[in-house]
Formats: C-alpha cells, sequence, structure tokens
C-alpha cells in the first residue's frame, strides 16, 4: 500500500523506474530531505513531453513526470494570459481516454443535493449560459522546492501556476435551473471522471474535492479555455473553474457536483491538501487548500543580464482580492519601490504582469518582489513550513539572483 | 504598369496564374465586378499557406493568396484574444528574409523629425520601456465582399480581423528621449523595411502610412504579441501599434518614424487607403483610413443549428472608442434586443465578444448585431458605397442567415 499511502506523492512520480528509486519503502521521505532534487536538476534529465500533452511546447516546460509538468520562469511573458501550449499540468490520475474529446459535447455530469437532480450533456449547458473568467490557475504546491524539510511531491519552483481565460456557464445558472440547492447544504463537492484503479479502496485515490457554498457566486462549468476546446490535457470536456482557488479544487473530467452538508471523505480532501506542521499527519480540522493568498515573482531576467537600463518583468496576483500594488527589491528586501503593472486589468482573479525599470551596474542582485492586495493583505518575508509544501508565497523564496556584467 | 498600377490590388493576388487571369490588362475591375469571387469560391480552391505563415491553423483560415489569409467566421471564439495561428494575414509586400528574425534584437530603426535623430535597436526599444496594449487589428477592405459594385482586392467577409495583445515601447517614451518632435510637425510617418522589386518608382510600392500626430498618445513599438516575439508574418521584428487604426497604419517591420508636416506621397498615402465614390481616383483630399469605426459581426452559428436554446455569439468593437451596448436582431433589424458582452473589458482598443441566448423554433433567421459606442456612434444599416470597399461597418452587410430544423 505504501505506493498509494500518499496520492500526491504517487501521483506525480508516474516514472516507474524513478519511482522506484523515490519510493522504494519506508524511510522515503527521509531520503527524499536528504537528496533533494532540485527543478534544475530534473529538467536535465529531459523527460518526453506524455502522449497527452504532446503538443505542449518542450522548450518552455519541465517535465517533472507523466502527469506534473512545470513551465520554466521565464517562459511566462508579459501578455497577461498565458498560452496553453505553455500552461503546467497536474493531474491527480491519468486523465481518461482521449476518446472523450471526439464527441465532447456528449460528456455528461450529474448535478446532486439540488432540488430537481438532473444529468446533463455539455450541449445542454452551453445553452444555458455563458460566461468568461480570466483566473490563475495554480497548484497547491507551486513553491515547494523552496522548502528545507524536503516535502515529498513535485518539487514546482514558480512554474506551476498560469493565467487562463477560462469559458463556461456560471454553475449557479445551472443550480438555479435545478431549483437550486437542497436547504443545509454547506459545501459544492466535485467528482473527476478518471477511470480509476481496480483493487484499490476508492476513496483513497478518486478525485474529489470540496469547496465552501461561498464559491458557488463566480464557479463555472468551463469547456474553453483561451478561446479554444478544453483540452484533455486541462480537464476537457468539462472542468470545474473556481476563480482565486487553488488548483486541486478546479475538479477535471468533472462527471459530478453534488451539493452537500459535509466535505467529501475522500482521501485527497480529508488528509490530503491541509496545512499542518511538518511531521504531522493530514487530518480534516486542518485548513483545506481553497483561496489562493496574494503572490507574486520576478520571471524575466533569471539569472544573467548585461549592465545598463534592465527591464525586470514579474506576475502578481490576489487569490479572490484584487490587487493594491507591486513593490520591487534589488537588493534581497532591504530596500523597496514601486514597480508597475503592465496592460489591461483582466478582473479580480486575473494576474498582472508587472515591469520595473532599473539602471545596473556590474555586480549580483537579489531582487525580489513583493504584492499587496486591497485588503492590505502582503507577502510574508517567510514562508510557513508545513508538512506537504502548500501554499507558499514568501516573497524571500520567490527571489532570484542576477549577475549583471 | 497595370500590375502595379493599383498597389493592394496586385499584392493581393500574387499567385501567378491567378493573376494573369484577373489583371489580364484593361478591363480588368469590369471583368471582376461582373464575377466576383465570393470568399466561399475561394476558400474551395484550398491554397496552401506561404512558407512565412506555414505554421497558421490551416482549418482556421481561408488562404486568398501568399499576401492574404483571413480568419474563418467561426473561428473567431469567445475569448477576447484572437491566437496567433488564427489572425488573419494581410501584406503589402513579400516580408523581409525570414533571417531577419534570428536576431531580432538587432532590428534597426531610425527616427526622425525629432531634435536629437538616432538609430535604435530593439535591444535598445527594450530599455525605454514597456506596455501591453490589447487592440483589433482590422484591414481597412474587411467587409469589402459584400459590396455589389465589385470592388478589386482581397474580398474580405468579416474574418481580415482579430484581437492582439501587444507588447512594446509606447512611442512617446522613445521620443521624449529624443528631445521630443521638432515644432510643427503634423503627422507620424512611418515607413517598412520590406525589400522593394528593383526597377519600380519606390514611391509607387514602399509601405509608408502617415497617421495624425494624435496618434502618438497611444502608438507603441510592438516586439511581442499575445506573449511571445512578434512573428515575422505579423511584422516581426518590430511593428508601430496605432490602437484602434486600421491595419494598413500599423506598419510591420518598420524601418523608420518620421514626424513630418506633411503625409508621406508614397502612393498607399496619397490615393490608396482613400474614401471616394464607386468610378474616381484616389487622391490625398479625401478621407484616409485611419481611425476605425464602430462595428460588430456575429461569429457563431453561421449556418445551421437545431431548434431549442442557441447561444449567438459575436464580437464587437468601437475603433478608438469604447462601447456602450450590443445589440441583436433575429429578423433582419426588425426588432432587436440586449444582447451581453462576455469576459473581461480589456481596453478601448480591444474588441468585446457578446453573446445573446435565443429559444428558436424551425425556420430560417435572419440574424444582425449593432454596436454603439459611448459617444452614441451606432453601426449604420447601410454601408457607404466607396471604390475600393473600405471601411464597411453596416449592420445588415454582417447579418447572416440561420436556418434551425
Amino acid at each position: 500500500m505504501k505506493a498509494i499511502d500518499n496520492t500526491e506523492t504517487a501521483s506525480c512520480l508516474t516514472n516507474p523506474g524513478r519511482r522506484r528509486v523515490l519510493l522504494g519503502g519506508a524511510g522515503t521521505f527521509a531520503a527524499l530531505s536528504l537528496i533533494p532534487l532540485s527543478p534544475l536538476a530534473r529538467a536535465e534529465e529531459k523527460l518526453a513531453l506524455p502522449d497527452y500533452a504532446v503538443w505542449k511546447e518542450a522548450d518552455a516546460v519541465i517535465v517533472h513526470s507523466k502527469k506534473t509538468i512545470e513551465t520554466k520562469r521565464d517562459a511566462i511573458g508579459s501578455g497577461g494570459i498565458t498560452s496553453t501550449d505553455r500552461l503546467y499540468v497536474r493531474n491527480n490520475l491519468p486523465p481518461p481516454s482521449a476518446e472523450v474529446m471526439t464527441n465532447a459535447d456528449a460528456w455528461e455530469i450529474r448535478i446532486e443535493g439540488v432540488n430537481r437532480p438532473a444529468t446533463l450533456t455539455v450541449a445542454e449547458l452551453k445553452k444555458i449560459g455563458v460566461e468568461t473568467v480570466v483566473a490563475v490557475l495554480q497548484c497547491s504546491g507551486n513553491g515547494r522546492a523552496f522548502f528545507e524539510h524536503g516535502p515529498g511531491g513535485t518539487q514546482w519552483a514558480t512554474g506551476a501556476a498560469g493565467c487562463v481565460a477560462w469559458t463556461g456557464v456560471p454553475l449557479k445558472q445551472v443550480i438555479d435551473r435545478l431549483g437550486g440547492y437542497q436547504a443545509g447544504m454547506q459545501y459544492i463537492t466535485s467528482t473527476g471522471g478518471e477511470t480509476l484503479p481496480e483493487g484499490l479502496d476508492q476513496k483513497l485515490v478518486v478525485v474529489e474535492r470540496s469547496v465552501p457554498l461561498r464559491a458557488l457566486d463566480h464557479a463555472i462549468l468551463a469547456w474553453e479555455m483561451n478561446d479554444e476546446p478544453l483540452p484533455l490535457a486541462h480537464g476537457g470536456p468539462l472542468r470545474i473553474v473556481i476563480p482565486g482557488y487553488f488548483g486541486v479544487n478546479n475538479v477535471k473530467y468533472v462527471k459530478q457536483i453534488a451539493f452537500t452538508e459535509q466535505q467529501t471523505t475522500a482521501k485527497i480532501q480529508a488528509s490530503g491538501y491541509r496545512i499542518r506542521p511538518v511531521g504531522e499527519k493530514g487530518a480534516p480540522d486542518q485548513p483545506s487548500m481553497w483561496e489562493m493568498p496574494v503572490k507574486s515573482w520576478v520571471t524575466s531576467p533569471v539569472s544573467r543580464s548585461k549592465a545598463g537600463i534592465n527591464m525586470i518583468y514579474g506576475v502578481a496576483f490576489g487569490g479572490t482580492v484584487p490587487l493594491e500594488k507591486i513593490e520591487l527589491s534589488m537588493d534581497a528586501g532591504k530596500t523597496w519601490q514601486a514597480a508597475r503593472f503592465l496592460g489591461a486589468d483582466m478582473g479580480p482573479y486575473a494576474w498582472r504582469p508587472f515591469v520595473f525599470a532599473t539602471d545596473l551596474k556590474p555586480g549580483t542582485y537579489e531582487i525580489v518582489s513583493r504584492a499587496t492586495d486591497i485588503n492590505g493583505q502582503t507577502q510574508p518575508k517567510h514562508r510557513t513550513d508545513n508538512e506537504r509544501g502548500y501554499g507558499n508565497n514568501s516573497w524571500s523564496d520567490h527571489g532570484l539572483s542576477l549577475q549583471v556584467s
């Protein structure tokens, strides 16, 4: 059972050879913490893109495993929307057969916990309503590579995040059509349509996530991203998108939405994706990875540059809260200056590219950025250490050293 | 000289075989007006994508010629930004050698008519400043196919338009760096860097356009589109983008910007791209194709659909003026209803996708859309006939018949 004892770790290391090495038995996490694999080391292995994502731009991504593909730090540009062929991928299970995409409009979703439960096809959803929401998609473990206690799981640095224009029907419109949710319901529970491995307790592996009812105001059932049909790699034919929430809540291949009194008891919800002290096991009374906190990082230049005027680029977002400002420091946070947002504000859930022009002499610069939202929440200097390496929005962790010659 | 007597017509029919047929000598335009080639007829020829644009999505475009590629009406989605591989192409001359893209940062532009004239590389421009502007790019001849007098030139229907996120330096910042423009200057004159055919009067073929000084407030020198380096097909390494102005003013491969007292005497400015009565020749005292008027059209569904709820999609933009509203009619303009804008407002120069939900019985519907800007300007019912078929923003011309069964 060890291989599935932690769904997340197992699923992000599907390459059989590597899995044997890293998940060989007891003591795995101790070994990991002694010999952390840096993102760079992984990139050098140059794993091939998996079949379902073979159309990704190979030079712009780091393939960690068949189910985890990271966008390179400097492959995030300044245009606001992350192109689909550069967007990261993080699957918890292998995707359904690509055949489901041949008639995507026939994909069915069951809606439960409403006054008139129903099964609807994507074709039917498309007739109920439509909206486009630009929202950041970010894995809970983005920034895990910077934790020093060596949490297991994919060693994401900055690239398990992107900003996407999602198009679909507002969930609220669907629910209204079905008579509203039943009295007493507190959560929206979404179930993924992956084929589950046989012979296992399904609750251990199923991708089923609950989010609080407050997410209903903005959730959409999306069939398009960036103006094209949602590809299988990103949850097509249908994905629930909960703007401002961590990626795991945006369940792919969604086959059921249930309004429920309690959170699901699926492992991925009950003990997975919980913030807890290092060394503790996950449990339902720990904070769940729901709303994303304010965050930013510099995307370019990443290592070397020439003396003279340099344009320092980055991205910043506030999760569910619009941004107030972005600041930049060239000296590891000793002094800060205002940077400037770039381009259109695409709404509260979108990230905003930013830029800072600075005249640099030769030397080494420790560049960090710090975003503040309109509620006055600012990125902290230090991460909050936690067992799984979740939710890292520390400004110091996300800094980089720039060598200027 | 007939073949270059009208630069625009000649340049859009470079396939030697077709050019012989269509531009065989005197009487060409009469012949064209008797036997108009519909966009459909051209699509059926299925010309191959030219080398410099071979990466375009073949199924999403209509290749009219090596220099003119149209986006299919229903290939415009609802996401707001037109993906680069679907964006139309309209070149006036063959592009420079693809070699210029191998070191795009070395591309040079000369700035004249300022107090300190200078030659700057793209690398230097990148250090002066940066902005991202989302703006509609539209050919002056978009909608030409609907004119009944058979104007020569590419028979664009709706697809010589797209909405792009352009990234580059605001021209004003460059000019400020060079001491501002010289007193008395009234125009910004941009020159393209194409290699001109030998043995011809260069003024007849050079792509050189003047726009009024008021365009300085928003013009940018762009090196990126949609978050990627500007491809050769769209004017890379460097293009001037004048938000809200017709495509021709957004000079590709721009090698010189001059602030001038007068408009250029290049043919493309002096007599080309001028609104004049049918049968008249172009002249400098006629209106030039500068600011785009308010416009919209339905993009989906385009021909057939099924009874029941239908979502009618389209796009609308106001040129340099933000939109106030968008209306839809299912009965050729007898009755109108408000449609709804979809997604983020990406600024005054962006288009806005719109949607209208309607419950349709079997039958034929004549669907038209009508946009109004915040100055109260509304699309007219009828186009203004003009010799070259420019600037068509008639709502009735852009309607479509939907067969519902």
